[in-house]
């Protein structure tokens, strides 16, 4: 299959929901739902949605059947990120190019901005009518999950590196929600339990693997090609993976993740090249 | 009916239910869960829990059938004031006699806390099974609800008194989360629409007339019995009822608001004493 226009088709089908999603800019108040728009349409990749998508359509589902699981997925993490950049916790200017939420409309609409998107994802799941895909984006976002990991991430800076603590602040910051997001799209699949827990495994190592990769091209990349500073983790003193295990230990820990979630899958009677293709993908990505 | 010993034993139930609820400190992240528990767990009124159980007693319902959306409430408008609170929203340093979340723990993790007590908040719900509480919290909180409210209040700080802008700030800041709350009781309760309907505008004239009367405490009260500073309302340059109006029509407003909310039971062939014995305990408090 080719991917590159997968992705691209399955890009452009999120990027219409995320604009329908979200409410107009004229609604009041405006300052609100501009700064909700302009902190979600801001060209990302949008991994996290099309792994829910990729998920739903292993049982056959049509391309969007889990659409609103997927936009929801993506305006928490989106949410994540505009806290993640405030002045009291990263500090990030520059995001995707463009300037944060909060150097554009302020710190307190920027922290009232992430509860509205946050708030948004909730009630897109609710109106879905099924309270699995509540919980599993509560289980995976809350004090257990996301937020366990930021805050072990923050506490982190200038510590010592530890394989431990790095493992634990992966798991939790990245690797949870991209596996909820296969995990939802197995949901709205209809995956059996067995179907489910090897889907959950692929998503776990998948996200882990994406994390690493993500360190590494913080550490090798530019700032042009990732559109903010490259070498900010080790700017801000982060604990990263290539910081405690090395560059090359990091690279072959990428590529073992990637081959133990294709394995995860070679149980499943269905139709998983899409999955494969983007386990691929994520690990020779350059931004 | 003895409406200081209901309250009060309501109270307790919430307490215990809150204790329950949230996450022990011995879980990872400990000062995170340590966090949350602070910013609940600090004697509020619990205000809302309760009217979401007296909402559902009126249905026959035992006094905790409605616990989950009554504590969900409650750690939803907890996340909101530790949000308020921090130093790019309001900047208060004591609430209820205690450091604010953000003194205790910093911004960083204050920011978390909020977020964490967030998703707590449709963690519980979405547990219940039913996605409905789920979406009535999301719209009594999302961007065109509560956080509205939020923005617009931040927006009209040192702006001319307005009784539009009043209006709209205190429907969405407060009325709506009331609201939900009692909304949240009938559903559990089984309210069929006429009879929802009714709570409905019982709770929006309550959330209203408690929201003024807040107003007006914070005018004419002491640091003392407020546990945080009177007067700050002034001193931030907050648009509030009294100063659009003055403080004689908004006692008034109080009265009339009140004697509306209780003109909605009326239609009601339950009994509805505990929702009045609150209502009139509302427009009474000092603090």
């Amino acid at each position: 299959m080719d991917i590159t226009s997968y992705l691209k088709n399955m890009q452009a089908s999120v990027e219409t929901a995320l604009q329908n999603g979200l409410p107009d800019e004229s609604v009041r108040p405006a300052i609100l739902h501009e700064a909700m728009r302009y902190a979600v349409l801001n060209g990302g990749k949008r991994i996290r949605p099309i792994l829910c998508l990729a998920a739903a359509e292993v049982f056959g589902q049509a391309p969007d059947a889990a659409m609103a699981p997927a936009i929801a997925v993506e305006l928490y993490h989106c949410s994540t990120l505009v806290h993640d950049d405030l002045p009291c916790m990263d500090d990030d200017a520059l995001r995707r190019g463009r300037p944060t939420c909060h150097i554009k409309y302020g710190a307190a609409n920027a922290v009232l901005t992430g509860d509205a998107l946050m708030i948004q994802a909730f009630q897109i799941l609710a109106e879905t009518g099924t309270p699995q895909l509540v919980l599993e984006l509560a289980q995976a976002a809350g004090s257990q999950g996301v937020i366990a990991g930021q805050v072990e991430d923050l506490a982190a800076e200038g510590q010592t590196p530890s394989a431990d603590l790095i493992e634990f602040i992966h798991l939790h910051k990245t690797a949870v929600l991209i596996q909820a997001s296969v995990r939802m799209g197995a949901i709205v699949g209809g995956a059996n339990p067995a179907e489910f827990e090897q889907l959950s495994v692929f998503g776990q190592k998948i996200g882990l693997a994406f994390q690493i990769e993500d360190d590494i091209l913080d550490e090798t990349s530019t700032d042009e090609v990732l559109g903010k500073p490259a070498g900010s983790d080790l700017e801000q003193d982060k604990m990263t993976y290539p910081a405690v295990h090395g560059l090359a230990a990091a690279q072959a820990k990428v590529s073992e993740l990637t081959g133990e979630a294709i394995v995860a899958l070679d149980t499943l009677s269905h139709d998983t090249q899409p999955l494969r293709a983007i386990a691929g993908y994520l690990v020779s990505r350059t931004f």
